[in-house]
């Protein structure tokens, strides 16, 4: 058993909308631009007005899209999980997974921050 | 001044992979599944592992996508302000707007569910 957590959403744009794709999250959403030190390819918004945490990246190559990130404390576990509901596993890094769901929508497993909102929202599963 | 706040996300599947779509979200997320009353092209999962609301729609036609929805008290300012600030609108419809962002990610706009959440969580934009 594991838990998990559906809290961060990303949008992600390739180079040529990435500046204004970005720029215009951050004054929607009232929040600053942090780039990412470990990942350059990302920027955090910085206190946006939404119930999590919102990302932006720069594709490597098009079209714009939306996705989201599943945080578990057992990325192995929960991988394993979503495969078997039906995901197929389309990349693996060396921190991250990159399923994409029966519609072909691709999406992150990602290592959970594991703080007060984490252990407050994050649901049991695979028991 | 009005407020506004990003909490919900919303999977579209095209009819081919709604079903399987909607179903695979349900178990990843462990949620239950009610289809919308007023507008059944659209389910809610019930009580997912979420920072907030999660709903799967039924597009007519594809590509599977995800999309967000930015709540506020004012739609019709809002929209107005996130067109100053970059944003195209695709489409009206009497109670939401969808409008596009610099990358052409479609979103929506839609009047708030003003409850606690919406009450502690929401920013004032616009003044």
């Amino acid at each position: 058993m594991h838990r998990i957590l559906l809290r961060t959403v990303v949008f992600d744009f390739p180079g040529d909308v990435h500046d204004a794709g970005r720029d215009f999250w951050a004054t929607a959403l009232d929040a600053g631009v942090r780039r990412g030190r470990t990942h350059a390819e990302y920027h955090a918004l910085e206190h946006p007005a939404a119930v999590g945490p919102v990302l932006v990246q720069h594709l490597g190559a098009g079209p714009s899209r939306v996705h989201v990130d599943v945080e578990s404390d057992d990325t192995g576990a929960e991988v394993s999980r979503l495969v078997a509901a039906g995901a197929t596993v389309v990349e693996r890094f060396d921190d991250w997974t990159v399923p994409a769901d029966p519609g072909g929508l691709p999406f992150c497993v990602v290592p959970a921050r594991l703080d007060e909102d984490f252990a407050r929202d994050a649901r049991t599963v695979g028991g």
